[in-house]
């Protein structure tokens, strides 16, 4: 036994230096933080920072980098100036940021490097590094829930056809799924936005705590959702074969759901929608397949600016045959970016009368506007 | 129409920035590589950078840093001092690399960082770059096979009592486990190693793909694989409660996974095994649980030296118990890291029958050594 001590010691000590690198040592009270602050719910194991102030709504950086000439942080459009200690380790506090998810990189000598301790996001078509500025109770709905079930986002590759390559995708299935292996559920196609990934809706986007809270609380009905890449990562070795999404879609993804899971396969229970991107996606895919969707949304993603009677190719001109085959467009924005109210307002005076549009109040092209586009979106579905 | 045309353009304007600084801009053919170079199957999207060379296991590594002194790649314990064009970007071939999957980081100025043409992988604590020097076919039993059905990794979130945290972790199920709602199944619980995490399993070791095959193949029963966290990545609100985790492991884990999963729950059908320090967590549940586990696995994780017969508390001492308790005992290692054949010499000259010792010939303590170890075990268990 002596000597797996020995050992054993040997991987306690590894874990040590690794440990105290972060911040903390394995056994003792972590490093206190000011005042206020607490790790941001984005870090690494053991990373005390970026540390961030849910009152004040500030971020504290700290960044290892005793060999560099100049360290920034660009957060939120601002790169904000680091002051180095004696150790080494460079140092700054940001301006109060909005609540919410936003990506941020490291500038070591002007060189956008990601932060060691932050968990990794995909996106702007790169890895970057985030961080939460918690909201309060309000957000409660995104957050996980230990007093009530949990459904299971599924990871799974599938074999395309039409692109000729191996696709990833992330399916979320309800808890009640497992218990009723009889019963069949409507499905949801929910697609990501330009520069992220299928892994988006359920990283960044929290959409499990989401869907599981409007589940278990009678408002949503229990349903599959479906994340598929709207291109952003592919196989390596076919990088030239993704420019049809809308048809993958369609024509490879669908049928793969509807065989592989428990669903109700006609059109009154499938539903799309996406955020920016992904909902310009949503309304190509859509509006080509008005047979296989009844029920749609784009958050930040109905791209129109003016005569909204007249585009996508007149799929609103005839309004009552508009209306008769969609149960519900759901057209949602933040306060705080470019705003489609015109054209909403435009397609009800012509007579369309499905649409629902929502205002996420103070909030742009980020993802709490899009957390709460679906929490005000999935409730509507498949009733 | 003219308007959205506008829109889109911008959309586009936005992908085509962001791709040329990965080296390929869309819509037209990908920079070309150097003779016998393909992205790295470990790169994001669009990176070309970095390239491996299945021939002679050499990866090229290019790196954007106009400002940077100095730019270093640091892989396989070697540093490589990088030389800048004049359009600042950083260039380096390595050397010949052992195929398979390898950490690495960037060094700006003397900064370990990520690079940001490569995925994610989460390795000594820290999110790291990887990259992967492809094997010849016979390295196929790893690869997405699209001609066979594929099971599901489910990303799972679950309450322990133990530790008072949301605990994640990952579920394996066959490909065959939807098409059969009464069948039950055998569990196989899988750990990761130090300062991985419980995502090392699925993504650096392609687990799903070993058993797809194996099970397709008829060599491995259907069976439900979970990979929970070693207490790596944890709950930023409580690090300090994750020092029990083989309790975790037998008291939180195993009765949720009965509830949430149609599984056999006698002993006869559950396993265990981890790699690394893993396999150290596999003998420190299993040997204080063995009314609850049959069969068991240490992939270059069995950690005794000298005297085994009285390790672990003297579990080996009565040989006839133990082999009347365990169906299997897998101990594996790589040939080019500490090899435990001594101890498993004496252990079976001691009377321990039911040890299988396997030797992954040529790899060392790396993840090919894992894949390799993975897939000798599963077709042993629960037959």
């Amino acid at each position: 036994m002596r000597k797996l001590y020995i050992t054993l010691a040997a991987i306690f000590l590894c874990s040590v230096v690794s440990a105290q690198f972060a911040g903390i040592q394995r056994g003792q009270k972590p490093v206190p933080l000011p005042e206020g602050f607490k790790p941001s719910s984005t870090n690494t194991f053991l990373a005390r920072y970026p540390a961030v102030n849910a009152e004040t709504r500030e971020a504290i950086f700290k960044v290892v980098a005793p060999t560099a000439q100049k360290v920034q942080v660009d957060l939120a459009g601002k790169k904000y100036d680091m002051t180095k200690d004696t150790s080494g380790v460079w140092t700054c506090t940001s301006d109060p940021q909005v609540v919410g998810f936003h990506y941020y990189a490291i500038l070591i000598d002007g060189v956008a490097v990601m932060d060691r301790n932050s968990e990794v996001f995909f996106g702007s078509n790169w890895e970057s590094s985030g961080i939460e500025i918690p909201e309060g109770p309000e957000g409660d709905y995104y957050r996980f829930n230990k007093d009530i079930p949990h459904g299971q986002v599924r990871s799974i590759h599938y074999w395309s056809d039409i692109n000729g390559l191996e696709r990833h995708i992330n399916v979320y299935v309800p808890a009640e799924y497992e218990a009723n292996p009889n019963k069949k559920y409507p499905v949801l196609y929910l697609v990501h936005g330009w520069g992220e990934d299928e892994n988006g809706w359920s990283v960044q986007g929290h959409m499990a705590n989401i869907m599981d809270g409007l589940i278990e609380a009678g408002k949503a009905e229990p349903m599959i959702v479906v994340m598929p890449s709207g291109d952003i990562k592919t196989n390596s070795d076919v990088r030239e074969a993704s420019g049809n999404v809308t048809e993958i879609f369609a024509k490879d993804l669908v049928p793969y759901i509807d065989k592989t899971f428990r669903t109700k396969t006609d059109r009154e229970n499938r539903a799309m929608a996406g955020l920016s991107r992904g909902g310009f996606q949503t309304t190509m895919t859509v509006f080509a397949n008005m047979d296989m969707f009844a029920w749609m949304g784009t958050f930040s993603g109905f791209f129109v600016r003016g005569d909204a009677v007249d585009a996508f190719n007149g799929v609103f001109k005839d309004a009552d045959a508009f209306n008769s085959k969609m149960n519900l467009f759901f057209i949602s924005t933040g306060t705080e970016e470019r705003n489609p109210k015109d054209q909403v307002l435009e397609l009800k005076e012509h007579g369309i009368n499905n649409i629902v549009f929502h205002e996420s109040q103070g909030t742009a092209h980020e993802w709490l506007t899009w957390r709460r586009a679906l929490n005000e979106f999935a409730p509507l579905l498949f009733k």
